[in-house]
C-alpha cells in the first residue's frame, strides 16, 4: 500500500471511530419501472422476501454494496431481479424516514423508468415478478407505496411539458392509442379534440402517412416520436 | 421495553450482524441557497473546515443524525450553519460515488433553494459564512462543485416553465429587473422585446400601476406575481 493511500485510510478509520453512530446506515436503491398495457399503467413489482411483509409486494430493489457507486446500484439490481439491461434510470428521490426499515436505518433512493412493456420482456420468473396495475395497488412492503405515490405524481407533473410517455409505446402508434396513455397517467377522460390540438401545438410527431392494421375501428392515422425528442431524459431503446 | 419493541430490536440487530457490511455508511445533506446581487446568481458557501480542503469553501451541510428524518435534516443545518430558520428546501439528488468523501463512505443529499438576500440576513458569521457569485467558482471542497452544477443546470431547466425566479426577488420589481435576473441564470443576454412577451404570455405578473423610485433610468413599471403563484414549488417567505 502506497504511503499517500495509507495516509488516507488512517484517517477515514480516525473520522469512523471519532463519528462511529453516524456510519451506521445502509443505502439501497428501488426501482419504479412503468409500463402500459390493458389501457392502464403498470408498474413492476416482486414478492417481498421479508418475513415481516409476508404476502407482500415491493419494488425491485435492494442494498448498495460497500464498493458500489450509487448510481450503478440500480442497474444492477435490475438485471438481477428482472433480467432487464436494457433500460434508462432516473434518479427520483430519496427516503429517509428513521423508520421506514425493519433491519435498522436504511434510507433508500428511489429510480423510475418508462418502458415499452413488450419490447422489455421480463427474463426471470423468481420471486413472482409481475407487472401491476397501479390503480389496483393499495398496500406495498416497507414505504414502497409512498415511493411508486411520489413517482406517479412526478409523472403526472411531466407528461404535458415533455415527451416521455412515448417511451411507453411501440414505436409506431395512433392518437387514439396515445390519447388512451395519457389518459391512463392522469386518470382523466379528455376531449379528443383539445387533446389533438394541445399534441399538435407540442410538434413532437412524425405523421408516417400509414394507417393502422388489424384494428376493429375504422384505422386510423399512425405516427411516431420525432428523432431529436427520441432521447429525451436520457430515455432508451434497443 | 414491550415485547413487540424487543422483537424488532432483535430483528433489527440480527439483520445487521448478518450483513454489518452495509450498515457502515453515513448520510449526510448538502444546501445548495441561491440568491441574486449585483446582477449575478449568488450561492451561499462556507468555509470547509476540513484539513484535506483548507483554504476551500464547500456547501453548507453536515451528516444526517441517527435519530434524525433525512427531510428533517438539511433544516437543522441551515439553521446551526447560517442562522435562517424561515427557507423552503427542495430535494435534488443524491451524490454517491464511492470515494467521494475522505471519512468513508458518505452519501449526501443535496437540497436547493432561491431567497430574497435582502429579507433573509445572515445572522452567523462563522466559518466565514458568505455569498459568492457563482461563476467566479471554480473549485469547491468534496464533489460539492458537481452538486452546484447539477443544481444551476435544474435551475435553467425550469425557469422558463415555472415561476421560481420571483424568490431572488423582492416583492416588487421592474420588468428590467426579472429580466436581469433571468440573463444572470442562463448566463445569456435576451432581446428585451421578446422576454417581455415570453413573460406576458405566462399570465404569471400582476401590474401594480406603480414607477420604481430612485433609479437613474427612466422609472420602469413595477409588478408583483400573482398570489396564485406565490407558493409555487413550496418557496416561501416570511
Amino acid at each position: 500500500m502506497k504511503t499517500a493511500d495509507k495516509e488516507a485510510l488512517k484517517r477515514k478509520t480516525n473520522a469512523k471511530i471519532s463519528r462511529p453512530e453516524f456510519f451506521n446506515i445502509a443505502i439501497s436503491v428501488d426501482c419504479v419501472i412503468f409500463g402500459y398495457a390493458k389501457k392502464e399503467l403498470q408498474v413492476l413489482l416482486i414478492k417481498s422476501n421479508r418475513k415481516e411483509f409476508s404476502e407482500l409486494y415491493s419494488l425491485p430493489g435492494d442494498l448498495v454494496r460497500p464498493d458500489e457507486d450509487l448510481d450503478t446500484a440500480p442497474y444492477r439490481v435490475l438485471k438481477e431481479k428482472t433480467g432487464m439491461d436494457d433500460v434508462f434510470l432516473e434518479q427520483v428521490q430519496a427516503f429517509g424516514a428513521i423508520d421506514r426499515h425493519p433491519s435498522g436505518r436504511v434510507i433508500t433512493i428511489a429510480y423510475y423508468s418508462l418502458i415499452d412493456i413488450l419490447h422489455h420482456k421480463l427474463q426471470l420468473s423468481d420471486n413472482d415478478l409481475h407487472w401491476h396495475s397501479v390503480k389496483n395497488i393499495n398496500q406495498l412492503a416497507f414505504d414502497h407505496k409512498l415511493i411508486l405515490d411520489t413517482c406517479i405524481h412526478k409523472l403526472k407533473e411531466q407528461i404535458m411539458d415533455h415527451p416521455l410517455v412515448f417511451n411507453l409505446l411501440p414505436e409506431k402508434f395512433s392518437l387514439r392509442e396515445l390519447q388512451d396513455v395519457y389518459e391512463a397517467i392522469i386518470n382523466i377522460t379528455l376531449d379528443r379534440r383539445n387533446f389533438r390540438k394541445m399534441i399538435s401545438l407540442k410538434k413532437w410527431l412524425l405523421d408516417l402517412n400509414e394507417l393502422e392494421i388489424n384494428t376493429p375501428r375504422r384505422p386510423g392515422k399512425l405516427y411516431k416520436l420525432k428523432k431529436e425528442y427520441s432521447s429525451f431524459n436520457g430515455q432508451k431503446k434497443k
